[in-house]
């Protein structure tokens, strides 16, 4: 049996993806479609005074292509409270037009690959913390998608040794230093929780660096030989004028 | 051939997963939501009464994320019984709002991997009728997934002697009863029953705790080179308090 | 190029499984569902006819989970009055609650791995005839999967020798004829008919016995290196009776 | 690199496979029936007129089982002829009760594998012409499926020689031929038109004879090790008497 | 770790396939049918004025085949336009009846693979730029299809040197090359962006080319060990003319 490697767990974690059902949104009324939107408003504005009491984060952004029109990534400090948000959300009247297209529940992750144990308590270090209960950031682009670790044949990521991982994760750190300032990234884990292993957020004012920053990986022996990949999901951030924009017909 | 390894089987379980249809339960006038409510905890109370006469035994939660709102795991001693519960929960009023959205058919299973014949009737012995016909724990949390016996190339679960077979087991058993009183497990077979050979369903007052056995187990040799996994949910404890509150619109 | 096996074909057979739409089956009226269940079982009686005049044979089971509600499986002479069967049962007023959830087309087979050449006609021998032409027992209990004999690297089914195929299959018959009078199987081919390249439906009176065979010939070498199975169905004997109380509301 | 085979082509062709709507179809009046039934029947004769000028052929079957009630073959000599007879057919008032299931987008095609070159242009040769532009027969059952050659280890078509492939595909051809004047084959090629490679259509007064045929070439080496093979639907050959009973209610 | 092959970027890409609903479309009057196939015309107009001031391309063509009906292809600058672009085409009347079928989101992608680095900035070259900013052909056909290159056993492209994979793409080349004048390709990169690695369209007015090359293509060591394919569209060109007759009831 192999060592398995220890994680830090934060925030948990849902990402909630929906379409847009415009052949009913355009039948109401603008009295009722403004109603709805307000309505929907003030719920985010509730969030925000989560977020400003730093008891979680949230962020909105409208997804590219027909996979999906909106995106939620809603972090809580508990299991039941991303529930409560969940049912929230779906007891909205813009709920009714907003259908769900794709999910993911996961915990904000930190894997010990990198880093060194000196005995103090991880929980309590400020900067472990500002990474576990994150805020997120309000960057232009925001990418997902989810992935595992591959077990097939000679290309069994849980048969190496620890010390084989730690090797391959080293070099896979690397290059996301490099997009340091460019590109933040948020791994949140799903092991037990939903159907993948890991979930990837990606953060960026430029788009772009998605690209970059995942196809250089695509090159690194752990992705090349051990990376499985779900969907992609890539989209624009939205504030309450450009959804208002987005929803007016 | 291989020795096929022997089993004691207990009561007949239907996982039934359900998404709750809000744009149509909101139609309903409060009256007729309340009236819906409180048919469906009559059935409820119904099949507590079967729990109390240990006839059987049910779990209800809310499942986080998109791929269900809702989970019973129900326990009966035959597969007409389940059938019966399944029809009857389908003619309550409360079904027409809760959508289908994935089932289990199974029935729980102890194996002999790691048991010790001493030739008794195991099914007279106390300790294993109550795993066989367990009491559903009400568990703040619950855990479930699907899973198969890998049959491919070198790495052919069925191809390995008993031996082999109980030699995994027990390293697998190890880390299970690292999290004796954490996590609770109950394993159905399935083999001839639905597409997956086993169902998992685990229960905790810690969420995380499946996380972190899920994720420990996968680096178990049995796991990593013969695991095969479906679908993971997970969710949260309804009490009838809770389960009014949610469907309060 | 391998010699394929020869075989003895019977009936065409339909496997035809539908969910219930209860929400719209409740909207009707007592002496509308009273109608349209009586003008079913008429269809059904018609069935009983043919059956007993020995031109055909057919089952009728709920299946358990959500996959289906119900099952049919109808025997017939020719491919035509198969699609006739099936064309009446969609006209029903009922078939318009029976949602099409999954089908299998096929025919009954008799494989001749195991049988002997004596130069007679297989055809005008009783004991083939009766499997050929087979009445469907009415047994508590029934199963069905799809299969195909895999095809891959080393694991190739196609690429065995007549001798080696003929020995794999022989210790599958013997785990087979260990169920006798527990349980009765039929094999249905459908190479160049249906997705698989067979149908087993199995009828018990004790539904554990399927889980029992199923597991036991996993270990089967021709199981664990050539099985590869589609969805497994399980479900309880319905008559004129329990049909009734089932679609009563 | 290896070689490509050259093809020849001939006629476009659409496969275009679908369910009926009973639930909807019952609920028109007869005579709305009759109408919508006349009205698809002046097309169909339309594309009569064209078979018989030689301008392209067509088959009409239904299909057994719930993949799909009914299976239009279209032959057109451009892809813009192919769009224009499948917009016609939408725009019918059966279209509304006939639902698309499948379809599949191709080419009538003769590989070279086995043809030998004299010098002379092979689209003036009669009996190439007779069947890159065939008059589709009106046997009794129909039976389609699509296929690819497989790319994968060992198991690679597309790196063999043509040497290699050319011995295979005679061996593959053998078969087909001991078959003649009892099943008749059109091979379709969809490389670059459709998600397979090619689609196969079988014609045959006896149904039995596609099994046959499909499950001798499965242990064909061409088959075995490179053969891929999507869905498999069977049907009845539909006249306008045939056609006008299965509609009626 | 492998070098990774450094790509030149322009314009973002949206592939947007939609199904007809042809049942409720029939419903409109002729007065409301034309009204909103002026209002789409109408969009199409300003989407040609952005195509004649360079800020942007597109191109419209019906798909043969139940996979859609209709498929837009839209260049524009930032992923911030293409997202409005669509959010536009989803708030015209026609969209009630433009069911979403598939969707794919890339960029216009030049691979270095083959180009020599001089030293002077790429962007500024006006033949990179005519590549990287295309004015997208009205060609009578058109072919998509999404591809990956594949990550498996002995065949993994990832890992794979720069120079190996440069020789591999250089035959890959000469074979498209012998189809200039006959098809041109627009390669879009998609890592990061949705679920595939790449899309390729092709446009030409021969729709048999598209067959011949991507067929002869297959045999390329390139396409045979690496290529991943994913769902082939073939269509028509559509002007307003052929629009408005496609969509006259």
């Amino acid at each position: 049996m192999s060592e398995a490697v220890q994680t830090l767990d934060g925030w948990y974690c849902l990402h909630d993806f929906r379409k847009i059902d415009w052949t009913s949104w355009k039948q109401l009324s603008e009295a009722e479609r403004n109603e709805a939107v307000q309505e929907f408003e003030h719920m985010l504005n509730n969030w925000h005074v989560v977020e400003e009491g730093e008891k979680g984060s949230h962020a909105f952004y409208s997804i590219v292509g027909q996979k999906a029109d909106l995106m939620f990534m809603i972090l809580r400090p508990t299991m039941d409270e991303l529930n409560e948000v969940e049912t929230e959300l779906n007891k909205t009247t813009l709920a009714d037009f907003f259908i769900p297209a794709y999910s993911y529940v996961s915990v904000v992750e930190l894997s010990s690959y990198l880093g060194k144990d000196d005995g103090s308590d991880p929980y309590e270090n400020p900067y472990v913390r500002s990474r576990l209960y994150p805020n997120l950031p309000k960057s232009k682009y925001f990418c997902f998608y989810p992935m595992d670790k591959r077990r097939q044949g000679n290309d069994n990521w849980y048969m190496l040794s620890m010390e084989e991982r730690r090797d391959f994760m080293r070099s896979h750190g690397e290059i996301g230093r490099k997009y340091a300032g460019k590109v933040k990234q948020i791994i949140t884990g799903s092991v037990g929780f939903d159907d993948w292993e890991w979930g990837v957020s990606l953060f960026s004012d430029d788009v772009l660096q998605f690209k970059k920053l995942v196809y250089e990986m695509r090159f690194d022996e752990v992705s090349a030989r051990f990376g499985e990949f779900g969907s992609f999901f890539v989209g624009n951030l939205l504030d309450n004028d450009k959804f208002e924009k987005m929803m007016e017909i």
